[in-house]
């Protein structure tokens, strides 16, 4: 058996841990994820797995790709959190989609990485495509991953380009501007019968007014609290179960 | 003027740096909070506030406590991130408060500092009260205060003790239990026409067998996708809102 890797240094090792950056992501096509949830969840969705590296007794076990034993310290290096448990998988990050004729959600310069992914896992649970903005956080960021728990997989995932709107229109979705006030209430603004796009904005900027002024289905949550807004994810998951509920998939 | 506080072994910079501890919170009843948008809000909700340190050239105005001006270096130490921007405030933690009469969230063993903060936003937004057991994240950390956004502040938190059910039933409040599947349909689950209590489970567990035994309003939100879960704040947000659509505030 071959003894563990012991060095930080080790030149795989250093390649999987730069993949916590964007540009490394970029140059590379590939990225980082951690834990068994993750990587059942990649295998499962044929994604190509690189590599795998596992802690000394918990190796996973039907993987297709190549194992390395490491040591505590070099899991800690490569995962960049204190105590990492594994397994780490390096993978061939998926080609984006294309707009389909299907509801979809649009994360808008979306900056926190938990919001992101937390938002594409309720797009996975409704059924519902996802597209970013050019602004929005990578969505192959390692934290972006977690956050989503295996959303990723096997789902459209489109990156829209510099001028998202007539894009969007061109695939023949109606945009619906998710805003803090002024908008329609939900059970009017999401029950369009075709395919919507649901514009969800930057926090704490929310979507930029000229968006909000060119999407004429605004929506407002109504909101009897004394606070100011909610949460960009918990207000995303609101608004998907919703227009779920008035247009159920058929 | 008092020249900027330079070490970051000054006594009372250690002391607020110790407060991401919850044992040094429980032992000093105060916490620490960062920004001023979370120092508006405890302002404006009449909260004891100790101390504040600020940056040089970005002390808050007015403020009801003593502003010590800091180097980069010590309020990184009390932050405990890498580029805090301040200011960070030590403010003493209100009194829990006793169960009422009303819609009440209650977080079941919630582990996930932003989950329970996002979980209180909902809450406040939608008019609940919020309940915890001894299980959950101290509301009180400073990354439940962050995710939270100022909900904390004029809210009624109750802490609840070993046996949460038959407290919850003395106060009158009808348990509903969120479950990942078998429960009843969110529109006849959360139209009951008193009080509820709302439950939520823990991350990745949901609530305990026992629990949802014991709960026989059990709810369940119906999902279209191939996920297995939505995530719990994402969750808590939808149950709250419908809750509210179906029996809004009198």
């Amino acid at each position: 058996m071959t003894p563990p890797l012991t060095s930080r240094r080790n030149p795989r090792v250093a390649a999987a841990a730069a993949l916590h950056r964007r540009r490394e992501r970029a140059a590379t096509g590939r990225t980082l994820l951690e834990g068994p949830h993750l990587l059942d969840a990649a295998i499962a969705a044929r994604i190509d797995i690189i590599e795998v590296f596992a802690l000394e007794g918990s190796a996973p076990g039907d993987v297709p790709a190549d194992v390395s034993i490491v040591t505590a310290p070099v899991m800690a290096r490569i995962a960049a959190t204190d105590h990492p448990r594994g397994p780490l998988a390096v993978i061939a990050i998926p080609e984006p989609g294309a707009l389909r004729h299907h509801d979809t959600v649009v994360l808008w310069d979306v900056a926190d990485p938990g919001n992101a992914g937390t938002l594409l896992r309720s797009a996975a649970a409704f059924g519902y495509d996802l597209a970013v903005t050019a602004g929005t956080v990578d969505l192959w960021d390692p934290k972006v991953l977690r956050a989503a728990a295996g959303a990723h997989f096997g789902r459209t995932l489109v990156r829209l380009g510099p001028d998202p709107l007539p894009e969007l229109a061109a695939a023949g979705l109606a945009p619906v501007a998710a805003v803090v006030d002024g908008g329609r209430p939900p059970e009017q603004a999401l029950a369009v019968s075709g395919p919507v796009a649901l514009l969800v904005g930057n926090e704490p900027h929310g979507l930029p007014d000229p968006v909000i002024a060119a999407a004429p289905g605004a929506v407002t949550i109504p909101m009897p609290g004394r606070t100011e807004s909610l949460n960009v994810a918990a207000a995303g998951a609101i608004l998907l179960y919703e227009r779920r509920r008035l247009r159920p998939l058929s």
